[in-house]
């Protein structure tokens, strides 16, 4: 069984592992959020993250443990995850084209973060309020339309034409489009309300990720966090507008 | 032969491809570099990347085209290099583990880039100005010894105890760390100077790259372009002193 190691309290990072686990109807036990007495909390993941025997150290959570192998970094644990349980091509092209979406949702998310810090992760958002409101008019003038405008695309010259990102079967990087879609609606609702018919596309994939059987019984569940104003998508009234400047 | 496909005057992302194409004395054609009568030049970039008929587009430079395939995204061109040519291990963990560290060092580098434009990419330097002076604070005091103290970890944990990231030979992940402290010693000469003795395993590991007889060539040659303001390591003085703020 996988041992998924990611703070407690958000989706944040970990949850596009989650999505992937959780699509593929894999066992794992989400190790943090155990109660503290049976290993769970923030403290024991900071711990084991330090774990001084720790001979490959992951930079940060989410890592995975499985068997002998600690795998670090989102996208690495999708590649990985994506060989052993059928959610991407096994053939080279195919592996590489969805890491490479995978990686340019990596690139979107960093990117999503840093509207609400663009100053210093460690420091208070409202002591970074200014510079994150200039950042957020720049966001969502350019970079939103330029991310989504791309997965549109992608959707778009699919020579399968399946609605997904990748062939005609669901992969790692349509899960996690979807994650994208969920956060930018519960984050930026006035600029997605606006916007949204720009990208039929990528709006359908959602919806289609969203109805799949294993997913719909997943986001009813007490597995899936909530959005919260701790993790990357984060709900700030001053920072969402129907336009960008 | 591979062509790469880059911005023609920056070192940038490219960078990373060519020190492992230049490492493992492959043959390859910088497009964008060659003469404009000779399909060189940004404009035919811009055109390459925006062609229709490219049914895997990236979404960004570089991307790289081996054969049939058009590899976009910098840590996955690495990953298919590395496994081609040798310059990472072959078994599953180690192969992991290195594109681990890969994907550590991309975001390390999107931090890199973002002290001289925390607003917006889009945007001049000198209209984020007062933002890049705070960021670049945050960063030479948090981040730097946060990425270079975990590498010198890495480093110093490493079963093999060969100065390498991984087992025993020189990885991908090497030449870009390689390319990391070269790029740091030319953006912020004052922090490093000041640091740069806390992380005695990373400096080695930067003059054993540079000693490889191939990098030596390569540095010395006009393939390399130097380092620049228009690129992701610029030197500014206003964001360079000896501590974090």
């Amino acid at each position: 069984m996988y041992q998924l190691h990611y703070w407690p309290t958000i989706q944040g990072r970990g949850e596009f592992v989650r999505m992937a686990l959780e699509y593929a109807g894999v066992e794992y036990a989400d190790v943090a959020r155990a109660d503290e007495k049976d290993g769970g909390g923030e403290d024991a993941l900071m711990k084991a993250m330090n774990r001084k025997d720790l001979v490959y150290p992951p930079f940060a959570p989410p890592w995975l443990e499985a068997g002998d192998m600690v795998i670090g970094q989102t996208a690495n644990i999708l590649l990985y995850l994506g060989r052993h349980h059928d959610l991407a091509p096994h053939d080279e092209a195919g592996e590489l084209w969805t890491h490479q979406l995978q990686l340019t949702i990596a690139d979107f998310i960093v990117e999503i973060h840093d509207v609400h810090h663009p100053i210093g992760a460690g420091q208070y958002y409202e002591d970074q309020l200014d510079e994150a409101k200039r950042r957020a008019g720049d966001f969502r003038k350019h970079r939103v339309p330029k991310f989504l405008g791309y997965f549109e695309k992608v959707l778009d010259r699919n020579p399968a034409s399946s609605g997904c990102l990748v062939g005609d079967k669901i992969t790692y990087a349509d899960l996690s489009l979807f994650q994208i879609v969920a956060g930018l609606r519960y984050a930026f609702p006035k600029l997605m309300r606006a916007i949204e018919k720009k990208y039929p596309k990528v709006m359908a994939l959602h919806d289609r990720i969203e109805a799949q059987p294993r997913i719909t019984a997943y986001l009813k569940s007490d597995r899936r966090i909530p959005f919260n104003k701790e993790g990357i998508f984060r709900h700030y009234e001053e920072l969402d507008e129907a336009a960008g400047t």
